[in-house]
């Protein structure tokens, strides 16, 4: 299986640290091996890195690493192929466009069985489980709000509903974003907090690293991170419960 | 205006060379300083980088030049602004997924009052003209052919009209790529060259380096270059006609 990192913000940030101690899991501290992928939404752009090589070990992930590019949503992803080769294009997260905004999709977990009838709009490119859930996402989506964008009081409902019915086929914990929002669905393992003053220091579980938050934010700085498992062993992180489907703006948990 | 850099091979091939140069025209050489981007294709899949800071700035770009990534098919643009904001949304190559495979596109021109309804599949995140074509072609081919993917000889009359419609708002030089194939339109102004054996070495115009390729190459090798204008000094150009719509596909020049 694979793991999740996700920021939302209410103001720019890096990712560098989280990064960091997420990047060891992918041939370090842990085994996925299989590829890894960021997404930084920075207003309506989006830059998606990807790579078929372990992120321990690619100079991409070296340069996200050093490079802080400041986002207010980021999804990141690193891969233990269950389904799908190995290669590029079974790299997550996916991108795909909906109603003028690209929306961007990483998957942990295992569908089986599960061969939907892409004819519509959002066809795969690759062979995983995760992006054929994603065009379904997606496609399901757009028929249901014909006439264009949804408010997210509209858009809620049904993404919980569709989120529901392909959690049948198997463990589905998702982040989701569309630039504006980060959809945060835990089916067995997804972890999250929020920092925001008074900022202290964190520490990474999985590489010798600290940042003093407050020599770096301002006051009113919120930043959430969700991930599959917590990446720092001095601040608390909440569980999320099962089949709950989180959404955060703004580094605010909404809903 | 813009600039142009496609490749497209036979074999795996590293753009690090023409890169180098051509990048030099992103606020070096040349005065196109509002953005880039380049995508490599690597059999389906696709990774993009995009910087709305001028590539010979941008530590992507570096990461770019140094880092050997194999594709077969390339496509890079350096931005000078005249539609659209600079900001990542307006960085080309643009991406869209038609027919289960990514499509990639960049345009060197301007489009003059084109506001083309778009009110279908493919719909702009950004706000420049070329973005507006790249959907507009893309829509029009989906609805030419309802019955999915068609071949290169049903494909190229129908793209030959779109663009000769697209060329009437005014300059609309191009390079669009679905893994397979490379289009390179002309407009006003589009060369290329096709390197094979017996390789030679060649040297850039904008930066002092030279390659050898007879180190580099196999003898079956194939590769051809498109730029808007040429990247070498010692290396014989063609530049293509225009209102020309080529078509590469493992380096030979085939429509």
């Amino acid at each position: 299986m694979c793991q999740l990192l996700g920021m939302n913000s209410n103001v720019p940030t890096d990712i560098c640290f989280s990064f960091e101690g997420f990047c060891a899991r992918g041939g370090k501290t842990d085994e996925h091996r299989d590829g890894w992928g960021i997404a930084f939404f920075e207003d309506l752009g989006c830059r998606i890195f990807l790579d078929d090589n372990p992120s321990i070990n690619s100079p991409i992930a070296q340069l996200v690493k050093q490079y802080p590019i400041k986002s207010k949503n980021v999804i990141a992803h690193i891969r233990k192929a269950t389904q799908g080769e190995i290669g590029l294009e079974n790299c997550h997260p996916f991108q795909r466009e909906l109603w003028g905004n690209y929306w961007v999709f990483a998957h942990n977990g295992n569908l089986d069985n599960f061969e939907p009838n892409l004819r519509g709009i959002y066809q795969t490119v690759g062979t995983t489980d995760s992006e054929k859930a994603f065009c379904l996402l997606l496609e399901t989506l757009r028929q249901s709000f014909p006439n264009g964008k949804p408010t997210l009081l509209e858009l809620y409902p049904i993404l919980k509903t569709i989120t529901q019915n392909l959690s049948r086929y198997g463990i589905f914990n998702y982040l989701l974003s569309n630039g504006e929002y980060l959809f945060a669905h835990c089916s067995t393992k997804l972890h999250y907090l929020v920092r925001q003053a008074p900022f202290a220091a964190a520490h990474l579980i999985d590489e010798d690293v600290t940042v003093d938050f407050r020599a770096l934010t301002k006051k009113n700085d919120q930043v959430a991170i969700i991930a599959t498992l917590p990446l720092t062993d001095n601040e608390i992180w909440t569980s999320i419960s099962q089949e709950q489907l989180l959404v955060f703006q703004n580094g605010n948990l909404i809903m």
